[in-house]
């Protein structure tokens, strides 16, 4: 293999879910475009880390301090939505289904991988809390175990500061059919039945 | 979404296999990258075309004229085997079974989309069996329609030069429980067994 493309083949095989043969495929089809096309692909990932820094009241990436969202009047900041990564804020934008802001946790608790709440954006939340404007904090982990637990530690250091904790639902994602429905799901599904 | 987030995402979408979901997830995990990796990954994409051109004897993608394979004297020149793509050549050097010189068509017979034997290298590789150093020519292109016609077609053409024409053999793949194979597939190893 020319050591150029082993090259780009080697880096594209450290993003998540690319192994050899996907890098490979890739790189070649890189190769194919036009050479303006690739210059363009590189500039983007170049200019990336220059462009993008994390807001310094949500903790989201953004290109703007503070970001567009915290920094929008329209948007309701007495409620926060908590999540774990830049990418679920993106994800909750998309479904367009929250007027609040965020706040970005910039992990979950690992205490066995030394991600204790020391680690995580939680003491930046709690500040944000102080003051008395904020009504609800909706804590939107992951329905894992990591994000389980770290829902758990929050609602109580966040009920502590006598601000309302809430949680996002966990039940049968729309369009599923029960019977591939897991037994946790299910089980969780149950529990938080709402009457009609 | 941070508009530098957003350029490398509708960047990253013109590779193959890759939609919007994943190319986020990757733009988002190449920003959470060290800052030198991003830089490394968009480097060795920006030097790619300017590295890497055609070898002017087999049209494989090489940083050398004439490229590794072609220039390397314990290679076979007298056995050529002729192939669709330059990915192809890099897999059959990976799985090291074959020790002559390639020949890269640069596609398959596509009339439907207006690609005809002069769109291909075919005229390419008949000046190189003038001369009569050529002893064989083994057609691997694909075993899809399109290689299959490509491969009738060049095996007519070749064997008006007078040389040698095979096609590689088509059957059940190593470690595939018969069951699993599909009609053609099975039809063609019945077709092709070999005595034993």
């Amino acid at each position: 293999m020319p050591p150029a493309l082993e090259r780009l083949v080697k880096n594209l095989q450290r993003l998540p879910g690319i192994g050899e043969k996907s890098a490979t495929r890739l790189a070649l089809q890189i190769l194919r475009w036009p050479r303006a096309q690739a210059q363009e692909l590189a500039e983007s990932i170049g200019v990336l880390h220059e462009r993008i820094g994390l807001c310094s009241r949500c903790y989201t990436f953004s290109e703007q301090d503070p970001c567009a969202i915290c920094s929008n009047p329209k948007r309701d900041a007495s409620l926060i939505c908590v999540v774990e990564e830049p990418g679920d804020v993106l994800a909750m934008e998309k479904a367009g289904c929250f007027r609040g802001v965020y706040h970005v946790l910039q992990g979950v608790l690992a205490p066995m991988e030394g991600i204790g709440p020391e680690q995580l954006k939680i003491k930046e939340l709690l500040s944000r809390l102080e003051g008395g404007h904020v009504e609800e904090v909706i804590i939107a982990t992951s329905s894992t175990a990591a994000g389980e637990a770290t829902a758990n530690y929050l609602s109580q250091v966040i009920t502590e500061t006598g601000v309302k904790a809430s949680r996002i639902a966990c039940g049968i994602p729309m369009g599923t059919d029960l019977k591939y429905a897991d037994q946790m799901t299910l089980k969780k599904a149950m529990e938080f039945r709402t009457s009609l």
